[in-house]
């Protein structure tokens, strides 16, 4: 049964292009409550208000509107989104009225069915925790470093979002997914303390949406007992924290080892992407790297082929070893690193190998675990 | 059984991978015949000649490269494009010895598996033919006004392929579904004639070819018997041709008809592409033109609403008409025209409506069917 209801705006079609696109993320693509396909819209004291939401991440943006009346509508958010991406950058004239919404400008009219806005589920706001505000860029620096350590095995939930730490002015991500651990630090400027366990998908919008709009230069966040809210500019992004408790890490943050060597990152990261195209028909992507006479020499090997790449070291401090990995996450461990040079610490074959920024030892921080060899 | 072969050569990593990229679209990606997945190398002459075939297409191509010993080796495609694209813009040295090829260069070694040379199929190149030169810029206008209309239905093989004609002067390329037909028209410097039919397959690398490589100025096509080859600078691409009897289509490309219709291009498409929003949840993508009051109306209609557009006309000559369509193939054909006007031709609801360049009218033609209503 639909009621009948009134709304009336007036809006600028770039602006609600804009503001659609932000929200359309959070809308649940399958989903047994059909109305969460839908985008709400509700125009109350000069704003349009935009809501999407699977219900366990929420997506809401504010734009500029001028009202005749004021009321709201759920309309399905890919169709409005295709409609309002592929009209001119007019103005657009929304009503709504009797269970239809009618989108108009100056040559086009479109006539949808709504879905009853009464009926769309309130979303979970955390409102009553203080508002840490973080810089634009620390963030999203934090969010980039750990991110492709954020596991997707949901049999241990815990590990599908990053540890989120403040003590002592100093905001700490970490990440781990059972094969390896990334580590980001940096100074805030909140007295406080905050220790949160925030989901994956949350922090890939955030990332996704502080990078498209780049003038956001700070994001406040709050998080009130199971709940975190994150306000960026005119949009806000709400999730459920993840509960349970997360692996005690610190302990394995070691910052000495038997061997320890600098290399240059770029050598690093193209020997390794060239071992890893013979390395790739293996079980696990192995490449095999003998620490050995003050350089790295790393070795793949597979059916049709085998290949050696010899790279030079900048320092080289200890024993000779030899150590073999999955070359896929020590790529995603060097793709995040910023400075030009990365420090590599090795105890043994069985153990995990560090990688440190040389400009950057102690806040960011990669660990990633070995393939033991049969021989 | 491998045979003992030799070859060393020392080439540009850069010409190396841009000639591979080359040939590697015409590598079988499934085949019964495993070596087909591997591209052909042969130094010979000074120049170092690629390969890659399916059987039904062949891409030739030879870069420059310093000879040692001549020779040749057949390696994946695949591996050998990973391996070249990943190297750093230094000189290469391949060399191979006793079903080995060796690739280095100062930090890098990659031993790969090759297959025996002698046993790769010879490809079937068309020789004996007239050489015909054809402007690229024509070429291509040809290629991209019919592609779209070429058939991807195996059940009648003709049709997957665009007729190419010369006569009179005039290159003539045709190629028709079953439900749109596309007609483009060109003077070329050639007195002879020509009649075939090439694979949509064929025109499509000859697309992607001339398009990357900017400045290639003309094709050189040879025709003979049942084979065409394509040279383009240093790249050669062979095919069979298609064969049977291609559709009478002269009979249906009328210039005249009750309704004659000028609109804008961009209008008309930008109207269609917003109905089509709507369209998309029916069977068949159904937008209705109305053609009445000297104005064009777009309608959709879907469970989930309906949209109306309304389109002003340059010019309106006839009878007021309705008529529907698969909108799919009324923006192919509008996709392709260049000018900013084109003239609309309709007889009545169940003919082919007729669409013509304005600037163009009698080398640019899209005819699409129309879809029966039943009321």
């Amino acid at each position: 049964m639909k009621g009948v209801f009134y709304m009336k705006i007036i809006v600028s079609q770039k602006e609600l292009a804009k503001g659609i696109k932000s929200v359309a993320r959070g809308v649940s693509a399958k989903t047994s409550l059909p109305i969460l396909q839908g985008i709400k819209i509700v125009a109350k004291s000069d704003y349009l208000f935009l809501t999407g939401t699977n219900l366990d991440l929420t997506i809401e943006t504010k734009i500029s509107c001028e009202i005749i009346k004021e009321g709201g509508c759920v309309l399905d958010a890919k169709m409005l989104s295709s409609i309002i991406s592929k009209l001119p950058s007019d103005d657009i004239t929304i009503s709504v009225e009797d269970g239809n919404a009618i989108i108009t400008n100056s040559t086009s009219k479109f006539e949808l069915l709504t879905e009853n806005v009464m009926e769309f589920p309130e979303p979970n706001i955390a409102t009553d925790g203080n508002e840490i505000e973080i810089e634009t860029d620390i963030l999203l620096e934090c969010i980039r470093k750990v991110f492709s350590a954020i596991s997707d095995d949901n049999t241990r939930p815990i590990l599908t979002g990053a540890k989120v730490e403040i003590e002592n002015n100093t905001l700490t991500f970490v990440a781990l997914d059972g094969y390896r651990l990334a580590y980001k630090s940096a100074i805030v400027n909140y007295d406080g303390t905050l220790d949160a366990v925030i989901p994956k998908a949350v922090l890939n919008e955030i990332n996704r949406i502080l990078t498209t709009s780049k003038d956001i230069e700070d994001t406040h966040v709050t998080i009130s007992s199971n709940l975190a809210t994150f306000r960026l500019e005119n949009t806000r992004i709400s999730t459920r924290l993840l509960e349970g408790q997360f692996i005690d890490y610190k302990q394995l943050l070691k910052d000495t080892a038997k061997t320890v060597v600098t290399v240059n990152v770029n050598e690093l990261k193209n020997s390794i992407e060239r071992a890893t195209i013979l390395g790739k028909n293996t079980a696990n992507n192995l490449v095999k790297l003998s620490f050995a006479d003050g350089k790295v020499t790393i070795k793949s090997n597979s059916e049709i082929g085998k290949s050696v790449e010899e790279l030079e070291t900048e320092k080289f401090v200890g024993e000779d070893t030899i150590i073999a990995f999955n070359s896929m996450y020590l790529l995603d461990g060097i793709k995040g690193i910023n400075s030009n040079e990365v420090k590599l610490y090795i105890d043994s074959s069985v153990q995990p190998m560090i990688m440190r920024e040389s400009e950057d030892e102690k806040s960011s921080i990669y660990l990633v675990l070995p393939v033991r060899l049969n021989n």
